[in-house]
């Protein structure tokens, strides 16, 4: 089985985990979640978003959650701009990155920010811009990149369409993100090679969703194309707000109890990293949604007789 | 990606599933399960055991959910036997198939049946002899193929001595056990082609358990070799009995949509089969460990912005 020489994580439960949360999430229980993250050694957070805390009130407290970390050398903090506006906010707090954000559908583009997939991306250009002339790096995040709730399976050419439009305006890696988690191996495959038509293996990363169970399989298919980078989410925070009992975010700890199995070091410390998903867990009143952690914290085996 | 060009399930949830099922499940339900199961069009099914009632409660109604059966031309069932005395009694309820067991980790078979690997199979063989000269397939299940409780990592090679000593008692296919989940694909791999020096890939089948979430990647990683068979549960049930809240099957809905995601026909209809594992679910008053069986059936899509 052909598989990358290295791999690297990106988690994104600050942001992406916890954005949904109804309940306020306290200041603090964000910062120590980054600090315990890259204590287990998880070299890329994305942090929080600037985006209106009209819109998103769980993140409104992003500028104290930036200046209340202590960072870590080696260590790349991200967060989320809709715009100018938060583009202005978030350089403020100094991130290494950003991150902007296209669909796939345009169907889903219409419906969660008003306006087609182009005029969305276009949007971005002075953003990227002038994040770039600030020093700061940029990502772009192509949802719905394998399928949309609105209008069903999407065609890998919309994927690299994304991908294309993002590329022409200066974003410099992307996530190929299965939003909804319906994605199985060779459809998520043909969504990495569109975006790879445009973006080399180091600058694309796997965003996959544990709705139907398929995303560590999903990611074994993306190592075989040579994808290294992917993201995850500790304890799999982020559910869909809309699916009581569903799954988001694949989990970080079931990621790297996969790479560590492959012989891929992630640098990662997984009893650290499965405590730290415990952790939050338990301050969010909810049981883990990862199985790698349970099973570690567990540590019994299962002697059943039979297989 | 090179993958077989059909699959076969068999979902072991009457046997594999309830046995350690603390409440007793009475047998009309059990029933009621086997012909759920293969109205959704499953083709084979482990339905029950001949173990003694005094270690195995749960399946002391054998008989009664054997011949309560409404069986379909076209379907297999298989059922578990330790001896002789077990197989006297599953001959009389006429099974297409029985399995019998041996543990690739010495420790375990001290520790579960107190005796060598050696000596469990070789006490086997008038078991198997018998059984197939009534005619009955003979399928051997080779547990703790990749990891075991107390030993740790299994090497292959012992995995591939189980198959060999199988092969010699008349055994004529094996499955593959991930007894405790702790497997992941290059690993599941060298146990698989160890066993596949023995046997050819029509006689080989998968079974993985979720413990550690790498159950579908496992899966596609023996798809890629040519395994073809699998073995699950629905609804996951069958979680290890000794560590809470630990999930152990895989749950059948989660191979069948990967599966139908790669386009591989399984013969099964997706919905019926997630309506089979919440009703067992809610029948055993718990939530199913399916997680495509949940997205399915809640049929929301997730919008959550920025991926």
């Amino acid at each position: 089985m052909k598989l990358p020489a290295r791999v690297r994580i990106v988690d994104v439960s600050p942001r992406d985990g916890l954005q949904n949360e109804r309940q306020p999430v306290p200041t603090d229980v964000k910062v120590e979640l980054v600090h315990r993250l890259q204590a287990a050694g998880v070299q890329e957070i994305e942090v929080t978003s600037y985006v209106s805390p009209k819109w998103v009130p769980q993140m409104a407290d992003n500028h104290a959650v930036m200046t209340g970390l202590q960072r870590r050398p080696g260590v790349r903090y991200a967060v989320l701009v809709p715009n100018l506006k938060g583009l202005e906010a978030a350089l403020a707090d100094r991130p290494d990155e950003i991150v902007v954000f296209g669909a796939a559908s345009e169907a889903f583009s219409r419906k969660n920010i008003n306006c087609s997939i182009a005029e969305s991306i276009e949007r971005f250009a002075p953003v990227v811009e002038q994040a770039r002339a600030a020093g700061v790096a940029v990502r772009g995040a192509i949802s719905c990149a394998v399928g949309c709730p609105y209008e069903g399976e999407v065609a890998p050419g919309r994927v690299g369409e994304v991908a294309r439009r993002f590329k022409a305006i200066g974003v410099q890696r992307v996530d190929v993100a299965d939003t909804i988690g319906v994605g199985t191996p060779l459809r998520v495959q043909r969504a990495l090679e569109a975006v790879l038509a445009h973006y080399d293996l180091d600058h694309v990363s796997g965003h996959f969703h544990d709705t139907y169970g398929q995303a560590l399989a999903n990611t074994l298919a993306a190592l075989q194309l040579g994808v290294w980078n992917f993201q995850s989410s500790v304890a799999g925070l982020g559910g869909c707000p809309y699916a009581k009992g569903a799954t988001g975010n694949v989990a970080t700890e079931d990621v790297v109890y996969l790479l560590h199995g492959l012989g891929l070091d992630t640098g990662i410390d997984l009893e650290a990293l499965a405590e730290t998903g415990a952790w939050i867990s338990e301050r969010l009143g909810r049981p883990t949604g990862s199985r790698a952690g349970r099973a570690l914290l567990a540590r019994r085996a299962c002697v059943a007789e039979g297989g």
